[in-house]
């Protein structure tokens, strides 16, 4: 059983669920919906009191641990009155999976301007999940699809920023959460990470920039000397083609968008955020609100079936890991 | 008819050319190959002595047009001694194409740390053909493949100093060459650019860097006021989803990686080089000379070909819309 949290009522986080729910109701995985019954439309909804009793409901209905809204949500109009039960959904959520009574907790999508007007002090989802179920590592996103794992070490700042932040250490500490994430809840064994390069051509032996031989490099010096299979730096433009994806587990990319393009343009859909370095199992689909939208019916639950999909795998490792 | 320059004769430009004739001998595009003939293994030659002589060599024999090397090539193993007919060909090629004697000009791959000692003063074949086939403009890269065209305004540089140089001009030039070599050489009429971002989300409305709304914006708007139909800046990690590709004619992308990371995810194997604002057609294959496995007959040439042939439909392009 895994936890769903509600997410934004205003976007498409409702019709997706239903439409997941839909997907899975036969085979599984088994999910339950944390947040207003009433958001959901469409398909028949089971209002339950716990996790345990959703099991038996899921098969013919979606089971819902109800939390109302103080307002009614209109699609694509999002309202601060509506933020608390948002992050009470998370906080439950997640306060349901650190006590062992769900596997793992799925995230619908938010929106942070909303939060943010409300007193939401943390920059997203992430971060707020850092603070209820850390492990006194910062929690490390992850991005999966069926043919590519990559790790961002840094994320939401400006390039020119992220560049000027990067050291050996902060590279080291991302790879080792992922090693880590790889081997107790993706049941590798040894993992082998790929380090991306900064520069064009990973530096071209220093010709186009100091900071693969000076930085990078170092990192996967460091790595290695640790006992972990990490190579690089790796040119970044041919380290994700179709012949260079078999040759690792995960891809330590140095900024965001060197890890977003080339899994969203391998694949839209199809892709799910891991939160690597939390005491829980936690995945989200890899796309937001899509307030443009949403209630119109036509929102792909693709990612969030992925996300459900994988954070049951996780779940399962995780268990086979510890046992 | 296509000239097709002999590039590192130690590198893997002479077997892919064998097969690339053998893929192409029926149905084209016809070519010629300027070098040394005795680097062709396999397949037969017929030394010619003019573009004219090649096409009705073809069908039997791939042509050459012999330029012999002073020392014997061994795969693997560049030579200064080389150097000079290396950039002869090039030279050539280029003189054959101005006089209207050949179609377009395709380079098999040079291996500029020969060349740089021999005493070739440019960074590369695209510099060298700017200032053999110049027009006034800089000549700018475009990397095209079935699914995506990309032309990067920054190319070989540290990705440092490439956002310290971003200017709306140095943006506004790129694109209004690609514009026009879409509009001459591709055959579109009204050509949509697609200008990418520079920072996460394009910067999230300036919350993660100033430059999308400081620079890549202003840069958009001037190419409108031009009639340029561009839009952006797209958060880059979005803007390559099989969703959005069709949306475009190119993505004018900010550095090297941002545009080679999605086309080589995307087709390893058949994207082409092409190089816009010449006085000639001119494309090759989206790879290096490979030295590491160069003489062993496993090199794909499959960019090669895809290089030959689009370089034959610029030129049909090229012509219809002089006529």
């Amino acid at each position: 059983m895994l936890a769903l949290t509600m997410g934004e009522p205003a976007g498409i986080g409702p019709e997706i669920t239903a439409r997941a729910w839909a997907a899975l109701r036969q085979g599984g995985p088994e999910f339950l919906f944390l947040g207003d019954a009433d958001l959901i439309r469409g398909v028949p909804v089971a209002r339950v009191d716990s996790p345990e009793s959703a099991r038996a409901a899921f098969p013919q209905a979606l089971p819902v641990l109800h939390r109302p809204l103080p307002v009614p949500a209109t699609p694509g109009h999002p309202q601060a009155a509506t933020a608390p039960a948002v992050l009470a959904a998370i906080e439950e959520a997640v306060a349901l999976a650190r006590a062992g009574r769900v596997g793992g907790v799925v995230t619908n999508p938010i929106q942070k301007s909303v939060l943010t007007a409300a007193g939401f002090p943390h920059p997203g989802h992430t971060e707020f999940l850092g603070e209820l179920a850390g492990t006194g590592v910062p929690p490390v996103m992850m991005l999966a699809c069926p043919q590519l794992r990559v790790v961002p070490v840094t994320v939401h700042e400006p390039l020119a920023r992220a560049i000027a932040r990067l050291t050996p250490e902060l590279i080291v500490e991302h790879a080792r959460i992922a090693h880590a994430g790889l081997r107790r809840d993706f049941g590798i064994a040894s993992p082998r990470l790929a380090v991306a390069g900064l520069n064009p051509h990973a530096g071209e032996a220093g010709t186009l920039g100091h900071e693969d031989h000076a930085i990078v490099a170092p990192a996967v010096a460091l790595l290695r000397a640790e006992g972990i299979e990490a190579t690089g730096p790796h040119p970044p433009d041919t380290l994700f083609t179709a012949k260079s994806r078999p040759s690792y587990d995960a891809a330590i990319c140095l900024y965001h968008d060197q890890a977003l393009i080339p899994i969203k343009t391998l694949d839209m859909d199809g892709g799910v955020n891991v939160t690597l370095g939390l005491s829980i199992i936690r995945t989200s689909p890899d796309h937001g609100t899509a307030l443009d939208i949403a209630g119109r019916g036509i929102a792909s639950p693709d990612s969030l079936i992925a996300a459900l999909r994988l954070a049951a795998q996780l779940a399962h490792h995780r268990r086979t890991h510890a046992a």
